[in-house]
């Protein structure tokens, strides 16, 4: 297939790489900065450009790939090519696209991507949407050639998708710093966390997570749950957070969760 | 070395695995339910008993690895041995061994074991407490023999890296049931997210978790946040935790903590 990219960012530089990789041609990379569309273009052997007006028309698909507010406005620009364009964004709806060109759908990576940070794209699940079912077909086909995990999900699924990588991803990133905060101010090193940190992430790849939870709430130890409250004596945030989250953990475990 | 080990639960599983596997010899497993002891004992090649009269005093060391409220009873108990013994406890202090025998220390694995799954003890970092120089300096060369990760780590240290692992290990796997569960409520699958999961863990081993923090809050993106919030109608709790997370990543990021 040829496909033009629009953006030269995290999400773009994988899937462009990845199609490459597969076979497919990328025929443009689009930035506002020519040189970060430049640098994608040449690794994958595409060509660069920062002006809309210069978008080829010879290729079969528009992957929008650029900031959530700025996906309708690049829906608008492209519709008179009239060519498959799929956005990759989690929290926006189908109709971003699909109010200005019916030949639309989505292509969401679930993954947390970085430019500098080299993953398997076979791994990446991807969440495919399409306006029709030919579309989705087509879609479901393409996104097959560069993943193991393809998934079908609609704009509402795909919206509590992106709420829970939220908690699943967001989230347990900022405790991390925080446990790498508490143990810098105690003359420790995050390094010696790190491998409960991978082991905890690697329980849950054949585990569900309530089989894998333990820690004094767990076992609703209020000793422990009591000292570590006044550790953080002085920390109002990290109190409440502890509170709360020790609160959730123990009323999980009583209503048994884990369907 | 001959080692004899008070339980036979999670941590003196591996433990006992661990030793034996470094050619030590495990004298005796300890628990109160004999059945317990001897699946472990036969495994290691030692005596199960479940009485502590029968206690073999021809061994170089005891490690207590009891729930944290029985550690002081069976230290009474076994201190008239006179021999090397330490706990395996974050949250419990040196003195809870030392006031009944001075030949004591600390032996803690920051590390999420269960029976039943498989590690590399030789990532597990092991964190070192003796009650003088002599004993610490003996418990880590015992300690190489089994990990690569070895730190000494007094009392005080231990109990604040035993918070950190709360953060950093028992909160993220209760926001991964989350996640679950948001999910499973409509129609899809843990499955999904497994990926993500296990990635979020992997960018931490070579970076820091600040460099590594994404997702709306990171952006400051407010309209994501309010539609996230109005997703989490009625989920009370859920709100809660994701306000306040939300709240504490943007103070994070703001801050530019990350040593």
């Amino acid at each position: 297939m040829r496909i033009s990219i629009i953006s030269s960012g995290n999400v773009a530089t994988h899937l462009a790489a990845a199609f490459k990789n597969a076979g497919h041609r990328i025929v443009q990379v689009y930035s506002r900065d020519l040189h970060n569309a430049a640098l994608l273009a040449y690794h994958v052997g595409a060509e660069a450009i920062n002006d809309l007006n210069h978008i080829n028309p010879e290729t079969d698909l528009f992957i929008i790939s650029v900031n959530d507010d700025a996906i309708t406005g690049m829906a608008q620009n492209l519709a008179k090519y009239k060519k498959l364009t799929v956005h990759t964004s989690g929290a926006t709806d189908l109709k971003a696209l699909s109010s200005f060109n019916p030949n639309a759908g989505v292509f969401y990576p679930l993954q947390t991507l970085s430019k500098n940070k080299a993953i398997d794209f076979f791994t990446v699940p991807l969440c495919i949407e399409g306006a029709d079912e030919d579309i989705t077909h087509k879609l479901v086909e393409l996104a097959q050639t560069i993943s193991n995990h393809v998934y079908r999900v609609d704009s509402e699924q795909r919206k509590i998708l992106h709420l829970a990588a939220v908690f699943a991803c967001n989230f347990p990133n900022y405790l991390y710093s925080v446990a790498q905060q508490l143990l810098v101010k105690n003359g420790m090193y995050f390094e010696m966390l790190r491998p409960l940190i991978l082991e905890t992430a690697q329980k849950v790849q054949d585990h569900f997570p309530i089989e894998a939870q333990t820690g004094p709430a767990a076992r609703n130890d209020e000793n422990t749950i009591n000292a570590h409250l006044q550790m953080l004596n002085g920390e109002t945030e990290l109190k409440k957070i502890y509170t709360l989250l020790s609160q959730a953990i123990i009323k999980n475990d009583n209503a048994g969760h884990g369907a």
